[in-house]
């Protein structure tokens, strides 16, 4: 089922190609501003790959430094990953992780002074985070799962700041 | 609150370094076999944006294709990007989209003829597909989630077959 | 037979290293600005192989979509393959394809607001759409070649404005 | 208009997606055996550019030499550049560089022990050593255009040996 | 036994996490101003191997202009490979070789209009300098030794010009 | 125009290119065995950066964990970064610190089941763990210097053991 939206989006956009044509946004004529995202999401796991991680008796190392790290690394590389990302010069990234009753969250906040938002670097440091701890723990829990990954807010551009609701 | 396991993982490790010292998992001594990883993952959105998908008029182009696209060169990034993940040469990458009521559903299945397996492959193309979807449907809804990314089926190696519960 | 030129070119430059060492130009005192620059390319093929393309029977899916998404991602990767290049940060790429008797034009048009021109990020993301119509359809005609690969158009910096005759 | 073709191509794979979807072939099944492929393409340039080239007397350094090493750098980035390549573990780049009434023929001879043929390695290392040679002697002659790109030979696999006409 | 220095340090840094969490510098509050900076390191060789380099009878080809051009294009891998580094748009980068006694001294000047300095940039490109030289001359003498990677003069930025003592 | 050659070079490579051509070893003909290779290095600093560290007050975190990871990240991109390095599946990198009286030693333990030897990858995994402690340390003390780097250990092919003097 579709989530219910309070606001209309943006309506079709007839001029589109439809062959379904991919094009970068052309964002040139934006202007470089102090620009901020904030993302999220999480990984689920046993008891007993808790209490591990917990323990750090993990046999590959740490796995919440190694997902922080990875992470980072993960947001420089996001214009080689989605296609139509725009490479951005990134001033900022930091990755965080918070344990919770049956897993870990994560969150990522990323910034740049540039022409385009950086969503999608703040998102990737997420889920390449949450892929990592997967990595790590998956000799303790191969039924480990990654939810609610999402952006959580969004600062600076023309279309100004976004909070998820 | 942790899932429920039916089976005992692995038990503690106890020669662990206990500063988190991160190391890869020799697999020198593993035999090289055929390996197989099938993972999966949704995206939830608005209806208009699902409108919009369908009937191919999003600006950026066809989220479909590309996130399959996408995917499919992430899953050979994977060791570029999970920092203790062995280069692997795959045989195949195979990436499908299905259509969810609220969303999207993206399979991706991964083999290898290998000294491991590859479902950080598949779970690394899961989640790259679904950031694309994410970065092409993004002017019209601020507001997906991508959820319940996970391994659903492995095959090959000492360990046998895996299949989610 | 070398091509005849209507202007005389630079002329000699005897400072230079005779071991031939190489060296990136110092774009550093160079304003940034708006830069645009056209590159097209062509692929030759067998009347079948055009035949397959067109009727969308190509076993590897649609070498159209893809050229231009690899054409895409490869001009974001510019500054990684040719030595001597320097990052950029791209405010757009746009790869568009055409259909001729024999085969296919493919171009790209590559914009920055930066220090120097992009016409290296327009002929790679050319090279590389050719090479990603080869490998799709390499399996119905071994034989295409890719031809009449270069700079359609130059705009922006101290140069001015370059077209071809 | 299409090139002749002296033996019928594979027939059309109606079992094709029609709406395009692009898959890897899985060379799973296929035997791990020695490969070769030759591939050619040459750049035409002004008779000064030339000139300059054989005086050493170009700005950037030695175009040759750094051709031949950026080709074989490139090599190893096919499956990063060409979407639906499979990752192989090269055993030799060979790049050589031949001079031309008006311009410069690159080769490039890729070899492996693998599942799939290397034809798109010895492409790739000719594009990119062809792209290397324009942007070092962009500031002489912007008219460059490469062309004639092609597989010359390919050995190895079920296959056989292809020999260009 | 560490070296003595002559000024004060900055002080221990209380609010640090005491797991050790990694972050990167925000370098959003930071001028865009021009940085330079100058590393250098060494590697010595036997004797043999320094004749046979001199004489250009090394099997792989002339170590030295590719140890010049793999530097430059490591000094733009930089933020791919150092994890906190933040990605920059170089202006320039020149590597230098310099014959010592016993072998060679590699120089790196990288400049940048940027928000923070280059230092790393420039170390990268020595660093990876010195390993080309390693893997070229291997064959010939494996006990070389790379020594004295340092920073020798960084100018720009809030801190202004270091010289290394 | 050519150097002249006065002496032959050892073992007569009559056959190479006078023009210091660079070429890659064919390493097709040789045997997939399993090969190791150990190198170390060492950075020296002062007593206050040294201090920091084992308070674990390093502004950006641990420089330990991290250089240990960026090691094992770099070894997986050698191939990348050294132009005539073969691509090779490793099956492990292991790299481990050794506090000295006033610095660090990095030692990098690699492995592959592969058709040549892994000392460049070690020597990778060390410079960019030398790196990184570097570029974490540097606020506190520019003056650090990275020496002594070199292979330790080389096992397995046709060269037999090295072990260094």
């Amino acid at each position: 089922m579709s989530k219910p939206r309070a606001k209309a989006p943006k309506t079709a956009l007839s001029h589109v190609d439809p062959r379904g044509r991919v094009r970068m946004v052309d964002v040139g004529p934006k202007a470089e501003t102090a620009r901020e995202a904030l993302a999220a999401g999480e990984i689920q796991m046993s008891a007993e790959a808790l209490r591990l991680i917990r323990a750090r008796a993990v046999k590959k190392g740490d796995p919440l430094q190694t997902a922080r790290l990875a992470g980072i690394m993960a947001a420089k590389r996001t214009a080689d990953l989605i296609p139509l990302c725009h490479p951005l010069a990134l001033t900022n990234v930091d990755v965080d992780l918070e344990e919770l009753p049956g897993g870990y969250r994560i969150t990522a906040r990323v910034s740049t002074i540039g022409r385009t938002g950086v969503e999608m670097e703040a998102l990737t440091a997420v889920q390449v985070g949450l892929l990592t701890i997967y990595d790590m723990c998956k000799a303790m829990d191969r039924g480990m799962t990654m939810d609610n990954v999402r952006v959580v807010e969004k600062r600076g551009g023309k279309s100004g700041t976004y909070t998820a609701p």
